[in-house]
């Protein structure tokens, strides 16, 4: 449109959602508020102690004393991007365990940056072992393993204590995907022993996505300082951006997405507030109202109970039941998101997701009502 | 601090700047109050509504017709890392203008992409010539030039016309980094011939920063679809993205930063509401403004009138004015922001930005007075 006048254009005017899907979560109305403070300079002497509380928040969510803790100046994709293209070098052994689609998406990524990659894989919503993991590591030396905490696609959640000893054993760094778990169930990189563990704002965290949280290890940090290779991302370049973040002065990377770290400021501290104990709880005792309802309505959960995400359930789609039908209806009826299976998922599951601010009683309960009316 | 327990952290308290560098610039409140509006899917009709209105306001902006146009979810460094890594394959030959810190950083990624770099040079203020790029491609062909439009670390306006003119006359490809220059001052995209441009979202458009302009035109978009290698950069990579961005049906790539994309849309209906032609112009005017008052201090710009960028003003500072300190005050005292310069301008220049909302006339009055009080 080479034009230059002036056009009227309308006002944003978008519905109140309930979202209950895979993320975002709903932001807690003081993130909003926070989001919209007016800006500052992105190395004013004030901004940089929003950034130093975000920096002590986070090593509190993630339950770990790692220095190089941050958040990337992107969505939770950015921040696997920071972990893979950071930890990894040309020609690096790299096992990715694959048991849905973000497993998947480490490994194309790993690939992109010159790893030598070699997948093992479950079937969606199922989970490793260690043994599995031995059995890999035993056939094929690695680097690096990755693996993914709380599975968005499957809704199944990986266990990772065994995994980690396992890993170590081989003198490995284990690289962690906690998108989905982080702040709505137990992640311990340190008593765990993850060396790279990043995840998203707008899931159980319930900011709004744009700056995403990071933590790098002592052998993670060793391995990047190490490095024989400049990293291939500029944006993302920890040994750059560490200056930004903790530089004796403060040094300019990029300027910083600075309402992000404004409303991720405000959700990390709701967060602190509640405690990370009664947080965990809260997520579980919602997703149990949950699947109860669930199987009163006559329907089934994709993952066994003791495999499953409390802030992320998959529900088995019935052979009679429309998916797309039932989803619309639930949207234009109820303002109620929930989100269908993706890939090998594609038409068989429902992804209802309790994260952060959007995991509320009165949610569970709304669902479970409007599911019961669309399914009658 | 591996601890559970709640944490009480007090509230987000920054004071109101009035941001005169060289960027964030001040958000409109409008854009502010965007900010804050509850979060829908990044998938839901209703918020792909606000994307639609993003790519056509964006194209207003640009002055294009490129259906390749939309914002990446990062800041400005992200759109410029967006524009090397989709257009740049191993190999390359890449010619980079390099005049100021950002030239040099677009030479610096480049060759992160694996391209053949060469730069040719100026001092920092001073704009290349049509022959100067001339002589370089005939000594050296390249497939791709770039150079940055409004150099934010010197001052310098680079004129594009008779330089896109040569550049295509070798059959090469021209990348614009139009950051400080794109809603301020002409940027027209079509009508220059530039092949790929990108900018930032806080400065003369007075967004928040976190979701940045680019536009692919016809011959950039040939070239990334007839790449024989992957883009490295997942996270940025065109050729996934553009499916989200006007694939039908529209495909998941990575969350948006859906706040920022709210931001961005009410900044650009800003723009268009009050027509690019008045926007220039007011730009335009509040620079003269300031130049003049900066003068009638007996002071002298950087940059020689002809080649001045309306939005970013490098002043020189006097030899027996300490620099440091009269940023200070200039924050402390009166809650103004401005810049000092860096690399080889460090010490020696201040930079002062009039972008956006932040172009005022009662700006320029007060920084003006501010200055004339603490130089006395």
């Amino acid at each position: 449109m080479p034009q230059t006048e002036p056009i009227i254009y309308p006002e944003i005017k978008v519905p109140s959602r309930i979202l209950l899907g895979p993320g975002p979560s709903m932001a807690d109305p003081r993130v909003l508020k926070a989001m919209s403070t007016p800006l500052v300079g992105h190395l004013d002497p004030e901004f940089v102690k929003v950034m130093d509380g975000i920096q002590e928040l986070l090593r509190y969510v993630f339950q770990t004393e790692n220095a190089l803790t941050l958040p990337v100046s992107g969505t939770g994709t950015a921040a696997m991007e920071a972990a893979v293209a950071n930890l990894i070098e040309p020609g690096d052994a790299v096992l990715v365990c694959v048991n849905g689609y973000f497993g998947r998406r480490i490994a194309e990524m790993a690939e992109r940056y010159g790893a030598q990659v070699e997948i093992i894989t479950r079937p969606w919503g199922e989970i490793f072992s260690a043994e599995e993991v031995d059995a890999a590591l035993k056939a094929r030396p690695a680097q690096i393993v990755a693996i993914v905490h709380a599975e968005t696609s499957t809704g199944a959640l990986q266990p990772l204590d065994e995994i980690s000893r396992v890993v170590h054993q081989y003198g490995a760094l284990f690289v962690v995907d906690a998108v989905t778990s982080l702040g709505g169930l137990p992640v311990r990189v340190d008593e765990t022993g993850i060396d790279v563990c990043y995840s998203g704002a707008q899931k159980c965290l319930s900011a709004t996505p744009g700056a995403s949280p990071i933590t790098f290890g002592p052998r993670a940090v060793e391995k990047i300082d190490a490095r024989k290779t400049v990293v291939a991302n500029w944006y993302l370049d920890m040994s750059l951006l560490k200056n930004y973040w903790g530089g004796q002065p403060r040094t300019y990377h990029h300027t910083a997405p600075i309402s992000a770290y404004y409303g991720l400021y405000e959700a990390l501290r709701l967060a602190a507030e509640e405690g990370l104990e009664n947080r965990w709880a809260r997520h579980r005792k919602n997703a149990e109202m949950l699947w109860q309802g669930i199987e009163e309505l006559g329907l089934s959960m994709h993952v066994p109970l003791e495999n499953r995400i409390p802030s992320l359930t998959t529900v088995r789609i019935p052979k009679d039941v429309d998916d797309l039908s039932i989803r619309k209806a639930l949207l234009s009826e109820y303002n109620i998101e929930i989100s269908g299976g993706f890939a090998e998922l594609a038409g068989r599951v429902w992804r209802i997701g309790l994260m952060g601010y959007s995991s509320r009683a009165e949610n569970v309960l709304l669902l479970l009502a409007a599911l019961k009316k669309l399914l009658e």
